[in-house]
């Protein structure tokens, strides 16, 4: 316990290597350790703003954080970031291509950046990635920039309970590729016109303003910045218009805190759960029996799920 | 009872209006009627082919799958399409565009096309396709298409225990774009190069093979075959060659099999239990003081979950 408390000292008082080492023992999963340090930081959290940034592959997603990261680091914030994308630059996730394009912030000791491992969480990514968050928050990080994808279902639920969500477009990129996961545009306080020195800006700007246009009277209209990201150019009105939107935020960020709450509670007693029950309910041959009865079409998942279900107990409320 | 008997029966006999209104049901969730169908079905499931398609949003995987379905009909076999992804032109998800492009299949009693809806799932995406695919396996359809967009942690556990999964790339789409989870081109049995008349496709498949060439001695390296789907070119020797896949399929088909059966069981035990425990161990007053608890930092939601399970008893195996 003194080990551990040394520990979280030091992670509170931002010690990166620290907080690297917890960032493991929470992608790692269920272990005490991880489940200890998140106990003892957690009082010291909900102090950061939250950013999501979200977009389809090839929106350049990174290369605008990168640009926001330097454009907070101007305004002396300590900024972190985490990339749950596998695109993104961060993670170095881009296939056939360049490893890490994006390094410039390397050696700079008030920016940490984190990517998600994006295996190994089986249904886990959403409560790692909330975990992560709370432990660059606890170590003094703020804002967190949070990247996702704008497609997958996990993804889309990470990024929607930031403090702030900027969705991110590109003129001309082709109606299949903008396509995002149904609901993106509804999340977004801001949009993106990134790449916007490329054709078909105004016409997307156009379309999107038309799109906005056929929602309810009294609601607020997201505010449109277009970004030439790669050059860093209107970056700095970008990284205004998000700080007075994190400032301003008022009732909807409580709304949002609340719903994080609530996902971030389901998602882990879920895993929990599954845990303990399968764990305690079967051996490790009778679940293997279980499965082959499944493929083998001898009994139906439904079924087997029922059998499990009546030896769990919960005592009354 | 009689009545759903009747309805099991027109579904297994094929009727397509007893299938949708089957989908209705699983994809709605945890409803007693989904399940008794499901039990009622799963002994004649197990039959059908499931070929994954997936690849970044753009790479043309609804084109490739309507000129794939059109070759199967050409077979004589009844098509199942069960679009996951956002972007795909059955699920008419693409934003600011052309709503639905892929209508020739519309009115082919032999072709049935179900998108599932990209919300309201919350973790049971994967629960629900696999019901679904089930569904159509039993009403008879066989192959069964499921495409799946490369990028999100459910999409991608979703294709990867599929029979067969050919992944879909594009040259000159730019690296981030390629951009696909990592692990995908690891569980690939066949790539598809499309667009293959544009610049680039040489290069990427060069690229591709080198890669592959990076495989230990001894593992079977999956083809690589080029299409213009836009202009069916080339499809039907992909049609062959996915059809010999599956023939071929032997150890690989059941070890799949088998990976499917388990995160069968435990998608949809989690699912069950968090409903039950949510149920039975708080009252709704009691989970919303929790949620505000969390929000408010009073409570970290790994001392919250702790408080619940300990009114969890599982009897012993």
């Amino acid at each position: 316990v003194a080990a551990s408390l040394t520990r979280v000292g030091r992670l509170l008082s931002g010690d990166v290597r620290a907080l690297a080492r917890a960032m493991s023992a929470v992608e790692g999963g269920s272990s005490s350790e991880a489940a200890e340090t998140l106990q003892a930081v957690y009082p010291r959290t909900g102090r950061a703003d939250v950013i999501g940034v979200t977009g389809a592959p090839g929106s350049g997603k990174s290369t605008l954080i990168g640009r926001l990261v330097a454009a907070f680091r101007g305004r002396g914030r300590r900024v972190g970031v985490v990339a749950v994308d596998p695109s993104s630059a961060f993670s170095g996730g881009a296939i056939l291509g360049d490893r890490v394009r994006m390094q410039e912030h390397a050696t700079d000791p008030d920016v940490f950046i984190r990517s998600m491992a994006t295996r190994g969480h089986l249904g886990g990514l959403a409560r790692a990635t909330s975990d992560v968050v709370d432990l660059l928050d606890a170590a003094g990080f703020d804002p967190i920039l949070v990247e996702t994808v704008g497609v997958g279902q996990d993804e889309v639920e990470i990024v929607r309970t930031a403090d702030a969500v900027a969705v991110v477009l590109v003129p001309g990129m082709g109606d299949d590729i903008q396509a995002l996961k149904a609901g993106i545009l509804e999340i977004a306080d801001l949009f993106v016109i990134n790449k916007a020195e490329r054709e078909g800006a105004d016409r997307l700007q156009a379309d999107l303003e038309a799109m906005l246009a056929l929602a309810p009277a009294g609601t607020s209209r997201p505010p449109i910045h277009r970004t030439v990201a790669a050059r860093g150019e209107v970056v700095e009105p970008l990284a205004d218009a998000l700080t007075a939107l994190l400032l301003s935020g008022g009732p909807r960020r409580a709304t949002r805190r609340r719903e994080r709450a609530r996902a971030r509670l389901l998602t882990l007693l879920g895993e929990r759960l599954l845990e303990r029950v399968g764990d305690e309910a079967l051996t490790a041959r009778a679940l293997d029996r279980l499965i082959d009865d499944i493929a083998e079409r001898r009994m139906d998942p439904y079924t087997a799920v029922q059998g499990i279900l009546e030896r769990v107990r919960v005592e009354g409320r």
